[in-house]
């Protein structure tokens, strides 16, 4: 029964309207071999037949066509739901779960967890909102997978996807633990080592620049002198203190709802479920993951998460400033600030020969407002739960692991394309700085307020260079202006 | 029965815990002839005997103590809710209001209407969902002081502030009604005729600068020429466009609920009645207001305000990027990029004599800010209506209220103490016009692009001028240079 | 040379770091027959052998690691840049290209604008702000697909990426060009026909449920009554309200930026370009394209796409409005409100039997949650533009076009598998209406307010009904009770 | 000269336009003796006569007419420069600052710290991003109550606002430091002790309601029971996370950038002058406060600020689950949930006799929304910050101050005016629990999935209850029933 699958979901759905391009095109790659018939509780339907996925997954699928494949769940997800059924079935054997069963369902979920099935997960973000969709999805693809090592047919439910691989969990349990193991992987993996990699390479630059003597600027306008490692140090600091921030959130993001199954109350698991699954986890993971000692919060809420983006919506506020800073001071190369030559990765124009951007500025910004974006997004479905459960799971949960996502690659990025390869343009940072009216400062204590304001102000207005002011209104000697306006010695305290 | 509103409170209200300092503070100033008594159907409860006020507004001031006297229910709504009582005692006696009563009622209201009685209304924003209390607030405020007009005792209810002032009226339609009015009122009297000024500024600016040929900026970098008249049209064509996206959302915004009442179905008001009030409040304000086709839609939603709110926040995205571009021209005076001179309002700072800052850019990009957040207040509070009703009125209508005054004040100020004052700067914008590399791309078709980027490059690394580049790779003459590279032809299509 | 792009990729670029895993096992499957050589400014450069990219795009690849293939700039504007560069080419035939040559061009564009070589775009969105790179990327695809229809070897040039198919333009007006092409075709090929789909369904129940008399809820406590249709009527209207919304913001992003070339001066192209190619857009897609009146806001400012945004953001607090509704009033069997039967579409619960869950509510709030977080993203991104260009381009498009993808298909999802098989329970909405306590608001006129009031809180206090409160206390007969207090008579004005 | 402050205005300001009727209203009451006349470095300006301001006050009440007296600086930070002067000037009489004059600073600022000078600080957040000109105010108020103490006239300068009572300060510095300052105080005095009260609150409720068993809801409809003090042990949890949240971002508000002058290096302090006066305001208030180890980042960035409101962000998402909780929970009373009964306050509407609303609940969601929209504003105003300055420092103190005010305030309304209480409905949650057919999961291991399933589908369907249908369907016995179906038993895991 060759057929393409937009063929067969034309032909099994009459009432269901025109499919979504994309969607029909990214299925199409599944059929090679026709459909199978899987059940549920309301009855047969038909599934790709090379495909682990059954009856509840193929009926999302069709229910809800919202976006296209770009729009599919995030991998960490799938690849999180891998962990918790190979621990929940390691557990549950301990807890009676037959062994051949509870051996196969771990070789497959180890499968899961090792994206090696990604291409059996095809549900969108917008389903369920407590992700069930995607829980029964990971359960059936992993019975489908179990039985087929065990050498049954697909479809056998000789490993039972609710009665085995589901054992012990709801949806409501099983989708918030998935959320908790894939933000935490992602903060450990991959944020957090590419900030630390962005703090490391702003540092080196703090230090190679630290004797760069420079023209401070507030509110945009020229003020006094500090030096190019001082004005890093700045952003090195703040860096740092983003790692922190990020951190700060991670005691609550270990916190695991599973055992808590429909309503919190752990109906259906034995005692000491929730301590033993939260174990298994943490030795799978190698990260400190505990039972949550409230799992009513752990289902009807998500404000983990929601701190979690508040600390990442702090990031993104720090990499904007940073980002923008190193543009300015890197443009010109003639008509702008000019005090920083960025790296020069690609052709700019093919208009204007010549013409470098700072692209990884632009990149790191738009990932910033995304992120601010998100935040947004993710607090509102985390305002409204209602009683015993949030239904806006999957929202949250993609909205801030592209969040981690994209902080964490853009922050990479950044690093290796932009910051390592930073220069200073000493000449002109020298000249600029020489030329500004604020070393003026340093007169006040000298001749006074009144007359160094009047120095300035002839300078400008002249526009002559302030000791050719100062000369001119003999407000000292020439010898005196040099060893008085001094922006060596205006670098800190007295 | 001389005693402080803080110590009255304090008296009759065992039971109310701490209270808010500056509460008691603002209200400590109402209080000059001690309590009286009025009643609703909770009893009896004491007021400051010299307020307008009776016995609901006195309950919502001890049940809703949240964020001090600058939390207040705007200004503008309250001058509604008289225009609007106004309007209905005039209907109401069409349809049998006793003609004393009424005509007390319309001089009342009028009073109110012209802010003459704000500081009868002393309540907060945060209070019930409805305005309710605001709504009972101008019922007692109007009885009681049409009241007196006719001879009688405070509290005596001859003019009663249910049956009389809030006669065939709910909260739950006069609430929208005023919020509506209100709005409307701010958009065409401050918020609409302000940005109309910093148009015309900005325009005459463009005229101004029309001839004065400098570089333009791409990616913050130097690119091709541009007149300072045609960067300036950007700014122009933006709030032109920003005054049109306003002006679109008020159609619906001229939509007023009143006659819906309780839920929407008109219960407990006469046929005709809500096209008799929208006329009579159209004759009030000179604005063209009709009733609402659907009165369900209008109670239970507020959209009107979300997407004027929408609109505003396009605004404030649009005068960022003015702000921002003009502060950045403006930057210097010697590090920067100095193309304008901005007026010089104030000294900008005390160590550094001569510092000029652009401080009206700051106080509008503040501005902008907050139009962008309370954008996602009021978003949010217009999402979580339910049933019949939205519960988050006074939020609403307060967030919306602000932005508008926020941004018919910040362009306001911004353009009497900013824009017009802008001169350019004539030989710094020459000067580095003249040095940028760019003007290259002119050559493309002459000497071809290669030939061109070895110039360009050429003059870039060596730091010397394009045309001496150009003449020492023999790449073209001096008079052909003079001819070609001519930043005049550059403003066009040719 | 067969050889994986992962393993090319690390083998040509040694300093190039950790890739992400998702990134390479999505180009893998683009390489079957290895590399070639392709060339730029910058020098040579390894592409895959099958894909006609050229060197331009190979460095974004490289330099641009961010998110992996789900960040891929959206499909539609790749279809879009196909639409633009058919009509260049057909226009600069007129103006002098060589007929063989662009006859290529437009056929090779086709393809594009077809959707036939999407994967041959292989950048992220998360690339130069000013989408340089993707223009480049459309350059390169079509000369080289245009040369081999021509006969002649990828990467030969014959047809030129910049010199033939981005003749007399750049990418700083042909990106904000496509992005309008983009939102254009969205909002009038999905959005706005799915909304009309959504209005239909719910205009249909609103005349199905037109008798059905229920209690009304404000404050979501109980109110006086009204029809099911009129609470449907307040959707309708809302929908509708939501889709002029919507068309209103269209006549600013019919507004095309071609012809502004790389500042808005229209440099490089010749008179009549920017009009000439509008016209032929329009001519491709049917839509009423013009050419922007001033091409420096339509570089520097993307404020339609802000503006469109706010009208979207409107739309979302509608439908969740809307979708929180029929979750609640749908909410049961037993202990909910219970007045909706909601269709059942999958299986609820794999613990709880019968368990029927408001799954597309679900999604749809999801989906209104990112609209209203992308809005914010979008805005600050807007907000963010620097003299002449906003450098945000790609998010700005990528936010926008989601938003709209979402609410289409959302509002589809919602439509045919929730709206249109909503069943009222008669039953139910008839017994609890005769339950409420507030249909003594019609005794008002006949008993008074006050002896009303006994009786609804006597028959609260007592659990009664209000009919034998009302005989309990003698206010009326069982006659007068059963005439006076009559839902039907309390639906409108009188 | 007895004139008003509005005519005073207009005289002086020919230029100015007309002004903002309520700022004229509340300035008016500054004037009780005329005028003035104070100086600067742009010369003479009159000012009021009995206020301390003096000429940069004044200039900026001129420049900066931006939406009326409610958008005044707000108190905490007036307070806060109160405290952080009169630590400045016992510091800086350790350096040789003149103890005359440095003890009558002391006293002055001791008053503006009590808050007893509030009248004399007219300015609006609106004007400089850096502000310093409520700095001057503050310098200008207390250099002129210091003369006064001292004996001297009001503007003598025999203090002086810059070099007395500014000494070794910059606005750069002082507004970070206030800002500081007055968030940690109102975090400890207000925020902290109600969030503190709230959670007590609900956790007695949690513990009066631990045997109250009743219907669990997921996805708002029936689920498995859980007892009524669980579902409050979920809310009780969020708000103990809450607070610790909000602790968390203390130890980087507890940072103080006093010290780092103009641009962070501290030019014109002697050594150890930033750790001496964090140490003295640590003393002044009680708190921790200490020295910002890097001064750059405390100058041009307030991450800490966007940090901490992304804590009160999360608190606002926690706060508003909970409300909307307690609300549908306590709806009815006929026609809605009716779990809780909320207290009774204040007449819920004149319409309808016994209506009562969740007002608290509305008034805390209400707040919530605008602590997420301000977290937007205040991150944007956070991302915008440039070299060495953030030029949105007022309003990012004034949106996180009024987040923590309103979260304060409402949660303290909220606990006293609803929470503590709150009543269970005893009657109706048994009633509709044991109406609820999801009980029927206790039989899943007693007759199987299939004949559970069946056995609540009939009783659905035929509207039995589920003992009826069992029966009926000869599924067990009725002792059975009455054993096995036993809601207590399904409280947590076995």
């Amino acid at each position: 029964m060759a057929i393409t699958m937009a063929a067969a979901r034309r032909l099994l759905l009459p009432s269901c309207g025109a499919m979504s391009l994309d969607l029909s095109l990214s299925f199409s790659r599944y059929i090679s071999s026709g459909l199978r018939e899987e059940r549920d509780t309301f009855g047969p339907i038909h599934v790709p037949a090379d495909r682990y996925w059954g009856a509840q997954t193929q009926r999302s699928l069709q229910n809800f066509e919202i976006g296209g494949a770009r729009e599919r769940m995030p991998d960490q997800i799938i690849e999180a739901f891998g962990i918790l059924k190979k621990s929940a079935a390691i557990v549950n054997m301990e807890y009676g779960l037959d062994k051949k069963i509870g051996e196969a369902i771990v070789k497959a979920a180890q499968e899961v967890a090792h994206g090696k099935l990604n291409d059996h997960f095809p549900l969108v973000i917008w389903q369920t909102g407590s992700g069930t969709q995607t829980n029964m999805n990971a359960n059936e693809v992993i019975a489908n997978r179990a039985g087929v090592i065990l050498g049954l047919e697909m479809g056998s439910k000789g490993v039972h996807p609710n009665d085995h691989v589901n054992m012990s969990q709801s949806s409501n349990d099983t989708f918030p633990t998935v959320m908790h193991i894939a933000a935490a992987i992602e903060a450990n993996t991959r944020l957090l080592p590419k900030l630390h990699g962005l703090h490391q390479a702003l540092a080196k630059k703090q230090e190679e620049f630290k004797d760069i003597i420079k023209i401070g600027r507030t509110h945009t306008q020229d003020a006094v002198p500090l030096t190019l490692g001082q004005e890093f140090s700045g952003y090195t600091t703040q860096v740092s203190y983003g790692i922190q921030r990020i951190q700060a959130t991670l005691p609550r993001m270990y916190q695991l709802a599973q055992g808590g199954t429909a309503v919190g109350t752990g109906l259906n698991t034995r005692k000491g479920f929730d301590k033993k699954i939260a174990a298994q986890v943490s030795k799978e993971t190698g990260l400190p993951f505990v039972t949550a000692p409230n799992k009513f919060e752990a289902l009807a809420a998500h404000d983990a998460f929601v701190e979690c983006s508040g600390a990442l919506n702090t990031v993104a506020a720090s990499l904007m400033k940073i980002a923008n800073d190193i543009r300015f001071l890197g443009s010109g190369p003639r008509c702008g600030l000019g005090e920083l030559n960025l790296p020069e990765n690609e052709p700019g124009s093919s208009i204007m020969p010549g013409k470098v951007n700072p692209t990884q500025c632009e990149a790191l910004t738009m990932v910033c407002c995304q992120v601010i974006g998100n935040n947004v997004a993710l607090t509102i479905g985390g305002s409204n739960g209602h009683f015993e459960l949030n239904v806006f799971k999957p929202l949250i949960a993609s909205s801030l692991l592209q969040s981690m996502r994209l902080i964490g690659d853009g922050a990479e990025s950044f690093t290796k394309n932009c910051v390592v390869g930073i220069k200073a343009n000493h000449a002109r940072i020298s000249q600029i700085m020489r030329e500004s009216l604020m070393l003026v400062t340093a007169l006040n204590p000298k001749i006074g307020y009144d007359k160094a304001a009047a120095c300035a102000k002839k300078a400008h207005k002249e526009g002559t260079t302030l000791k050719e002011a100062a000369l001119a209104l003999g407000a000292l000697t020439s010898e005196e202006f040099d060893e008085w306006v001094d922006p060596t010695k205006m670098l800190g305290p007295s």
